[in-house]
């Protein structure tokens, strides 16, 4: 019988269409709670706070956005990206049903299409993957695109049916918690000064605090959401890459950062969409994570009591943009913009945010 | 709008008999009680065998009451020293009704005094901060002062309202847990050999073990206790101070100490009290510590089955205290005493403890 | 009175027959599981998916084996080998009754033999200790050998009553749980295409990835099962000593090559013994780990659903055997076989795992 272990799916291995259904699904515990908030600083209080949980409707703490967007994501890599080369970036990414400790969460992915790259022996592929609960309501979907090494570089395979990605989540399609009841939020809860009302398109916020980020802490977050990806944690094989060394996982990244944006947006209740997202540089550890919000657009979801916001949360490496000097793009030798190299992450999402009374 | 995030307090922003609502109530999980644990070492079962606890009168494992403390401290720092140059000291801490699993922690605090500093551009705050359980029972109440910065260095306020602080905290006001019943008190789970009556003030328990202490756990403790000070995370900013570098949150100097102690005082049933507690010299990644105990006093608490130890806990650095020579003061250049540059911690407590029977 | 704090038992100590009841016993929780999974990259679907354990006919996830191993061994340390020069091999490791997240674990010892060493002041110890849960159902035994300092080294105690250990364990003590119902095994959701069938005698499967291992997790795994050997921790008094550094607890590293293992066994439904086990070099935080895996036999429980494998499970450091030349065993300059000195595990243990329907 062949090697029984597997090494993960190359280029060739994407048809359009494939349907995979991805192995070991997880049950969300209260450990897993505390270990996001102790490795992420998260202080949004839906998560760590029954009473305003239940004050809003719900049945207790709901499970941060970002755990199970992590959650669905790792499940997907040993299928998707085990070998990726790089995580090139997400679309049309819309949060479900709310999560609970004790749900257990699967995911499920199709191949949306693919493009051989020109050099590299490499290719993009795009892939939509979804996250249900037991119940097999939708907790999460979303499309991203990889990059991954063909089997066989030096085979054209002339593959190129890449896919059209929205460019935002339509709002029609952004889940507002059917059981979400705004009507006792208080504010003396989140510390929050600012409503939906309060925010303005073209605005910035700087959220202050800096963290750095240490290996311990990153390979303890990818691994608790079982995320395999060698590139997190394989120290001895990446001595001969490009950096040399681990990189950071993009979504711990994101994951603090959105943890720091909660100075300057506490009354937020929930992630409803990311439109786009980038990581823009390799982040590693011993490096102090920052981050900015631009608000780009203001959603009126046609009811009273919430409405949505759509933000840009820039990440920041090394450099603290409320005080320094801090390019967002610039031109590289070639004459081509590019994001500045302490630009770590460019996030494009939506969230939900109670309207002033 | 003004900026929508907050830069924490400065002096004048603290009038005296001023009143704060912490933010971001906390819902204590499993998963705290494990990375406490994980990150402290501690070992007292009461907070981790739940048939223990069960036999002492409580529904299960309580809540470490120093997870208690930390948590309700975190609550208030970022309206009270998310900026502060140091945290002073403590007094009349009072340990209150047992948490549990499941149970939510508020904190609230009211402006004692403030007096400016001679120099510096800073001033000293003093707090009470009190948390309160779901029901409104107090769980802890505790005296700080901190010392912070002036919003204007160079105006003087002349404010000088510092009030007085107890000594200790007195007898009357200790809480023993309604419900502890120590009848079937096991000491072969604790392992102890020793009762109220066998300790003598005078006596000093060395605690023998000695543990280092990483960034990525100092970083996650602070960060499960969602306590934001700059100086436990900020790299990037502290290069340019007076240690260029991280330092300890000094309430897991104490956690780790504590745990320490358990060598030497397993019979030790909760915290009551802290009378007096100062963090005399910063701790840093890789610094291993040490700790040993003093008993200063025995309290009888007018009943049969337990009584109070009044200990002084002391936390060494990078010395073993046992088995090295360690001063605790020594005379500085200017013939003023200060504490040994080894000596972290000291901490003046109060513990319950069955007698013999 | 004498010292309070104890500070671990010599040589002299163990008296054959010895009976030891240890102290502080553990409830398992939410929050231990995922530390686990955050800690040891661990993913087997019996451990963390609720709806698979259910669908074998347990009440939900049940706690890792090897987490119950390591809380039992633990709770030894402090009576048994809190000062051990070297933990040198395991016998009879048996796993017993599933244990789930409330249960609460304590665990007893007796000593079986001893003989002193020839030279360096040492002794081996050879001890049983059992695990059980709340109800009295043993959920682990063992047998471990443990090299030991005497209290007066230069005083001969003539001791050498060493018991034989068996080779391995006998099938009829293997412990299958009695609810296992494999009728709905879904291999989907492990993602095992491999059965008891289709593995042979002789056959290596290479686990394909690798983890590095930092200070704080290890540190962070020992104190999560309340391992308080002063060797993990120490580093102070660790800087005079043989390797100068903190050496990474054994059964960590046992955790990561066995969570490294689901890639070409994960069909594997529980350990149901350790026949024996070398910590055939010690491991340092920095090192990254990889594991192979070579089936030794097969061995026919006598029942249609399952059977069971006994594997030998290699971890190796700094160095991918998968695409590197790694030898196994070497003949040192004294013409004696001695392990290579990248392997640092060599566990011989069998498995529970379904035939093919």
């Amino acid at each position: 019988m062949a090697d029984k272990s597997t090494i993960g799916n190359y280029f060739e291995d994407f048809t359009t269409g494939l349907e995979i259904e991805h192995s070991v699904p997880r049950t969300v515990t209260e450990g897993d709670q505390s270990l996001y908030i102790a490795l992420t600083a998260d202080r949004y209080p839906l998560h760590c706070d029954a009473e305003f949980a239940r004050s809003l409707g719900f049945q207790r703490e709901t499970v941060n956005d970002l755990l199970v967007f992590h959650t669905v994501f790792g499940k997907s890599v040993p299928d998707i990206s085990l070998n990726a080369v790089a995580n090139l970036g997400y679309a049309d990414v819309r949060f479900g049903v709310p999560v609970y400790v004790g749900d257990t969460i699967s995911a499920h992915s199709t191949i949306l299409g693919r493009r051989e790259s020109s050099s590299g022996g490499t290719g993009v592929v795009w892939v939509h993957t979804t996250g249900r609960n037991q119940r097999g309501d939708e907790v999460l979907s979303f499309i991203r695109w990889v990059l991954v090494n063909r089997r066989e570089p030096d085979v054209a395979t002339g593959v190129d049916d890449a896919p059209q990605t929205p460019a935002n989540v339509a709002p029609e399609a952004l889940v507002v918690p059917s059981q979400l009841d705004l009507t006792n939020f208080n504010a003396t809860i989140t510390g929050g000064r600012a409503w939906w009302d309060d925010y303005e398109p073209g605005e910035r916020i700087h959220h202050i605090e800096g963290v750095a980020i240490e290996e311990a802490e990153h390979q303890m977050a990818a691994r608790l959401y079982q995320n395999t990806a060698r590139a997190h944690f394989n120290a001895h094989a990446l001595k001969g890459t490009r950096f040399g060394r681990r990189v950071i996982y993009g979504g711990h990244v994101i994951s603090v950062a959105r943890a720091l944006s909660f100075n300057g947006l506490e009354n937020v209740v929930r992630i409803l969409a990311f439109n786009a997202g980038t990581h823009s540089n390799p982040t590693f550890a011993g490096d102090t994570l920052f981050a900015w919000t631009d608000v780009i657009e203001k959603i009126d979801l046609g009811r009273p009591d919430a409405g949505a916001l759509r933000l840009r949360l820039v990440g920041v490496k090394n450099a603290d943009p409320a005080t320094e000097e801090q390019s967002f793009r610039v031109t590289g030798d070639n004459g081509r913009e590019r994001y500045h190299e302490n630009v770590v992450l460019d996030l494009d999402y939506t969230v939900l945010i109670p309207k002033a009374r």
